[in-house]
C-alpha cells in the first residue's frame, strides 16, 4: 500500500473529528505521557491525574460536546484510552458521567457555576450511582434523599453497608462534588431515585462533615484511578440540589413529575450511562489497536526456527501466529464500522431511533470490551516472555479491558437487555416469528427462501443473509418459548434467566454481529477501489470467521453441510495468510504515531535490550 | 454431602504427601502469608522471599525428593501456587530448575557442598537458560563456554545482545549461583549445549566481575519474582563447573560424550524443563481451585434481582452463572485426576513409557495453565466489580496463569511437540492411519464400528470412544498430509508450519482431552459409592462440555447428527444446573483452609466493607 491509501483507510476509521484527534496525538509528546510502571499507588493516581489535567487545559474535550458534536467526546475516549486507560476512565467519569449530567440535567445557575470549570478541572466530579448492595439491581437502591419542606432541603443518607456509593471513580482523592442519586422521599412516599449535585469535600479537600470516603485501595489494573466507598450520614443539601426538571416540589412541598414510573425516571436521569457505553467501546477499540499493532510489529522482527533449523523465520510466517491475529485484526476494523454507526445514531439522536440507539449502545460497549480482553490475551500469549514486560503493554490492556467489561453495566446483563428489546420489537410480528420457525425446520426451504449457495459463500450479500438468518431464527426460538411462559408453573423469569440464557446471549450476539457486517459492507461499498480490494478481504475474513465460530449452529440449522464446514475452515485459513502480507500497512492506518509506540518490541527491541533499561521508558532507554 | 464424603473426594485429589500438604497449610497462618497489594516492587520481592525462606526452613520440600518422591516437589507446588505466584515461582527456580539440575547431574562434591545449602534457600539458585534470541530455539543459543586446557577452566562469554541470559528468576536480587547453559567450543570445535554451575555473586551479593545483571523490572504479574538479563564478559570457571558426565574433557584436553547428537545432549541436560511442567501444571491447579472456589461461594450469596423484582437471588441460581461455572469446576477436577496420572509416570518412570511421559507433561502444563486462565478471567467477569479489587485474588491468578502459558516453553509450541511425538509412535501403524481415514468417509460404519449410539452419550465408554476417534483420526488426516510432503515443491516443515496448524494444534489437544477423561473414569469407577454419584456428574459433564467445544467437529465427521447435536447442549445444560447443588461441597474438597481464604468475597464481604479496609488485609481488615 503506498500512503494515500493508508491515509485514506485511517480517515474512513477516524471517522470524526480528525484534527481533535491529531492535536491530542501532538499532546502526548509532552513527558507526562511517557509510561512508567514501577510506582506506588499514590505517584500513579497522581500522573493520571496530571495527565488528564493537560488534557482539559487543551480545549480538546469539553462538556458543551454534549450539545452540539458529542463524537468529538468518544473520538477523545478512543485516543486518550490508546494512551493510559487510567487517565481514559478519570477523564469518562469526569466529562461523561458527572459533567455530562450537569449539563444535561443541570439548570442555568448549574451550567454558569460548574460546565467551565469542569471543562478546565477546577471542579472535579464523581458519579455516586452504583451501591456495594445494588449494582446489579439499581432501581432497588437504599440511600435516601428525604425532603425536609421546613428549611426548604434535602437529607442525604447511607441506611446500610450494603447502600454505601462504591466504586465510585475520582472519589478517594480528586473530587470535589458528586452527582448523587438517592431515592427521594417526600412525606413519607417513595418517589424513586432521582439525581442530587453535592459538594463532598472543601477548599482544604477535607471530606464534608458526614460524609465518610474510603479508598478501595489496589485494583487488578487501572490503578491511576482512585475509587472511593461513599457513605453519608444524614447531611443536609439544599432543595436546588436537586437535578432535573422532570420532578419538582413546589413552593407548598407538593411533589409532582412528568414521569410517572419510577424505573421510568431512574432511567432518564442516568442517561449519561449510555453515552458511557459509547464512550468506553472506544477506549476499548483504542486499546485493541494499540496492543495489535505491537503484536503485529514484533511479529514481523521476533525470529524463530525456519526450514535450516535456524533461527531465521519470522514468527509472523507461521499459520499458528496468522490464525491467532488474523481474525483480531479484522474484527477490530469491523468493530470499528460499527461503532461509527453507533457513534452517528447517539449523535444524529432521532426520535425513530431510540430503540436501536439503545441495544446499539448497550451491545457495542460488550462486544469491543469483550474484542479487547481477546486481544490483548493472545497478543500477550503470541509475544511470548516479551508479552509478560509491563513496558510492552499488553498487562495494562488485559486489565483495561476487565473493567470495561464490567463498567456502566456488566457485558452479559446488557446483553440481555439488548436480547429482551429486540423480542418486543418483533412482537407483533407473529406471522414472522412463526414462518421463520417453520422455515428453520426446512433446510432446503430454507436455502431457496434466503438464496443461499454455498459456492457465493464470499459474497457480502449471501454472509449477510446467513448472519440475518441467525439472528431472525434465534428471535423467532425465543418468541416462542417466552409464548409458553403464559402456561402454568412457568414464568417469564424462570425461561428468561433459568433455561434460556444461552439462547438469550446469542441472540444479542447475533443482532451486533449482524450490524458489524452491514456496516462493514457499507463501508467497502463506499470507498475508492484503491481501498477497497483492502476492505473486501477484511469484511470477507470477518464474515467467515464469525460464521466458522457459530459453525456448529449453521450445521445444526442445516444450512451448511458437513463437506462446506469443512470448506470454510480452509477458505478462512487462506484469507489469514493471505491478509499478513497487508497486515502492517492495516496497522499504520491506525493512525498511532511514533511517540505513542513506546512498547520496545514495537520498536527496535534488540537495541533496548542493549543495556540495563530496568523495565522502564527512562531517558537513555526510548528507542523510538 | 457428610464431611466424610468430602474428605473422601479431597483423599483422591490430593493424591499423595498429604501429610505434606496439611504441614505446608499450618505454616500459612504465619502473618508473613497474608496478602499485600499496594506495596512496592522491592517489598513485593522481599515478600516473596521472606516466604519462601520459612517454606524452605520447615523441611516440606528437598531436592533430595527427586530421588525418592517427586511427587512431593509437585504437590508441594500445588499448594504454594495457591497461596501466591510469586513464592511459587521463585521456588519452583530453586528446587526444581537449580536444585533439581545439581541434584541430577552434579557431582558427589557438588551434592556435598550444594544440596543441604539449597533445600535451607543459603545457596539461591537461578537456571541461564533462555537467551534473547533464542528463547524459542534454544538449539541455537549464542552463549559460549571455551575450554582452555592451559588452565583447566572454561571461558563463558555473551557474544551478543541477543545472546543474554534473559528472564532469569532470583536473578535480579537473590541468586548466588547459576546453572549456565552454553555452547562448549574446545579446540575450536562446537560440542553443543552443557550447562555449568558458576558463582554469579560474591558474600556481599556484589555480581561478580565480568558478570552484568540487569533488573528486568515491572511484569504484568508475579511482581515477587526478580527475573534478570544476565551477560558474561569472557569470565573464567573451573573445569569441574562442568555438570553431568554425559560429556567428559580428559586429561589430555580430549572431549568424549555418551551422547551423539547436540540435540540430545541439550535434552538430557535440561531435563528439569520436563519436571518444570509438572510443577507449573501443579501451581495452575492450585490457583483455579483457588479462585473457583472464590467465585461460587460468592455466587451464593451475592444477590441480584429475583422474581419479585427485589434483590433476593443469589446469582448462582442464574442459569447465566451455572453455564459459566460449571464446567470450569469439572474440568478442574478432571485436570486433577489427569495430572494425578502425570506425577505418577514421572515418579515410576518406567523406561516403555519415556515417550507418554514427555507428551503428558507437556501437555498437562498446557492444558492446566489455559484452564487457569479462563478460569481466573470468567470468574473475575462473574463477580463484577468485586473481581477487579485486589484483594479478591483474581488479578494474579489471570497474570500468574500468563506466566504458566510461556513458562518452561510456549504452551502452543509444546502442543507442536505433542502432535509430533504422536505421530511419530503411529508411524509405523500404517494399516491403522489408513483404516481410520477410510471410515471417517461412511459415518454408518464408523458407527457401527466404534459402537457410537446417541442414546447411551451419557455412557464413560461411548464417550471414551468419541474422544478417542478424534484423536485417531486427527493423526491419520495429519500422518496422510504428511506423507503428500514428500512430492516435490512440500515440505514437512511447510505443511507443519504454515497449512496444517490448525490440525496440529486440535491433535495435541484431543490427546491430552482423551487421556484426561480415561483419567477421570478410573477414578470414577475406582471410588467408594458414596463418592461415585458425584464423580459420575463430573465425568459426564466433563465429556459432555468436551464434546459440545468439539461440536462442529463432530458433525463435520458425520458422528452427530443435527438434532442429537441440540439434544446434546440441552443435556449439559440440565448438568450444570443439577451441578450447582453440590458445587459448594466439590469445593470444600480442594481443601482450602479457613484461614487461607482471604479474599473477602469467599467471606463475609459485606462485613469487610462496613469499614475503611483500603482494599487490604489490614489487622482489623480480617474477616476470616
Amino acid at each position: 500500500m503506498n500512503e494515500d491509501i493508508i491515509k485514506s483507510i485511517q480517515n474512513i476509521l477516524d471517522h470524526d473529528n480528525q484534527e481533535t484527534r491529531e492535536k491530542l496525538k501532538e499532546l502526548f509528546k509532552n513527558e507526562v505521557f511517557i509510561p512508567r510502571y514501577s510506582i506506588s499507588l499514590k505517584e500513579e493516581r497522581e500522573l493520571a491525574y496530571k495527565r488528564l489535567k493537560i488534557i482539559c487545559e487543551n480545549n480538546v474535550i469539553s462538556t458543551h460536546d454534549f450539545g452540539n458534536n458529542p463524537c468529538r467526546i468518544f473520538s477523545v475516549h478512543e485516543i486518550v484510552g490508546q494512551m493510559d486507560g487510567s487517565t481514559a476512565t478519570k477523564m469518562t467519569v469526569q466529562f461523561n458521567l458527572f459533567g455530562g449530567t450537569i449539563f444535561g440535567l443541570g439548570n442555568k445557575k448549574h451550567h454558569e457555576t460548574y460546565l467551565d470549570s469542569i471543562d478546565k478541572l477546577d471542579t472535579v466530579g464523581c458519579f455516586a450511582f452504583t451501591e456495594l448492595g445494588y449494582g446489579n439491581n439499581a432501581v432497588e437502591m437504599k440511600t435516601t434523599a428525604t425532603y425536609k419542606h421546613e428549611n426548604n432541603s434535602f437529607i442525604i443518607n447511607t441506611p446500610e453497608t450494603l447502600a454505601r456509593k462504591y466504586w465510585i471513580t475520582n472519589g478517594a482523592i480528586h473530587a470535589t462534588h458528586a452527582v448523587v442519586f438517592a431515592r427521594l422521599i417526600i412525606k413519607e412516599e417513595d418517589e424513586g431515585v432521582h439525581a442530587f449535585l453535592v459538594k463532598i469535600r472543601d477548599v482544604n479537600m477535607e471530606s464534608t462533615h458526614g460524609i465518610s470516603i474510603w479508598d478501595m485501595g489496589h485494583k487488578i489494573g487501572s490503578n491511576g484511578v482512585d475509587n472511593a466507598s461513599i457513605g453519608f450520614n444524614n447531611i443536609s443539601i439544599s432543595k436546588d440540589s436537586l437535578l432535573g426538571d422532570i420532578s419538582k416540589i413546589d413552593e407548598n412541598g407538593v411533589f409532582s413529575s412528568k414521569i410517572k414510573s419510577k424505573r421510568g425516571r431512574l432511567l432518564f436521569l442516568a442517561d449519561r450511562l449510555l453515552s458511557g457505553r459509547l464512550c468506553i467501546a472506544s477506549m476499548m477499540l483504542g486499546a485493541a489497536k494499540y496492543t495489535l499493532e505491537t503484536a503485529i510489529i514484533y511479529g514481523k522482527t521476533r525470529k524463530a526456527v525456519g526450514e535450516d533449523g535456524k533461527s531465521t523465520s519470522p514468527i509472523l510466517d507461521y499459520q499458528l501466529q496468522q490464525r491467532a491475529l488474523m481474525p483480531l485484526l479484522v474484527k477490530t476494523y469491523a468493530y470499528n464500522f460499527a461503532l461509527n454507526y453507533a457513534k452517528d445514531l447517539y449523535q444524529n439522536n432521532k426520535e425513530d431511533k431510540q430503540i436501536e440507539k439503545l441495544i446499539l449502545c448497550c451491545s457495542i460497549k460488550a462486544i469491543l470490551s469483550w474484542h479487547n480482553e481477546r486481544t490483548a490475551s493472545i497478543c500477550r500469549e503470541r509475544c511470548g516472555g516479551q508479552g509478560f514486560l509491563s513496558v510492552n503493554r499488553f498487562g495494562e490492556a488485559i486489565m483495561g479491558s476487565h473493567a470495561g467489561i464490567t463498567a456502566e453495566g456488566d457485558n452479559k446483563v446488557l446483553m440481555q437487555k439488548v436480547s429482551k428489546e429486540l423480542l418486543t420489537m418483533y412482537k407483533n410480528n407473529k406471522a414472522k416469528i412463526l414462518f421463520t420457525n417453520i422455515l428453520s425446520k426446512f433446510p432446503v426451504l430454507l436455502r431457496l427462501t434466503y438464496g443461499f449457495t454455498f459456492k457465493n459463500i464470499n459474497n457480502p450479500g449471501v454472509q449477510c443473509k446467513l448472519l440475518n438468518f441467525r439472528k431472525e431464527l434465534l428471535i423467532s426460538k425465543l418468541a416462542l418459548r417466552i409464548r409458553d411462559a403464559k402456561k402454568p408453573n412457568n414464568s417469564i423469569f424462570n425461561i428468561w434467566m433459568k433455561e434460556e440464557s444461552d439462547t438469550v446471549q446469542q441472540l444479542a450476539h447475533s443482532y451486533i454481529d449482524h450490524v458489524t457486517l452491514v456496516e462493514t459492507i457499507k463501508n467497502e461499498n463506499k470507498c475508492d477501489s484503491s481501498v477497497k480490494i483492502y476492505f473486501n478481504k477484511v469484511r470477507n475474513l470477518y464474515a467467515l470467521s464469525n460464521i466458522e465460530e457459530n459453525l456448529s449452529w449453521y450445521m445444526t440449522q442445516g444450512l451448511l453441510t458437513k463437506h462446506q464446514s469443512r470448506k470454510l475452515t480452509k477458505l478462512s485459513q487462506l484469507l489469514c495468510s493471505d491478509l499478513v502480507k497487508y497486515s502492517g500497512d492495516l496497522c499504520d492506518a491506525f493512525g498511532i504515531p511514533k511517540h505513542m509506540k513506546t512498547a520496545p518490541i514495537a520498536n527496535d527491541w534488540i537495541k533496548y535490550n542493549d543495556f540495563d533499561n530496568k523495565g522502564e521508558l527512562l531517558e537513555s532507554a526510548r528507542i523510538w
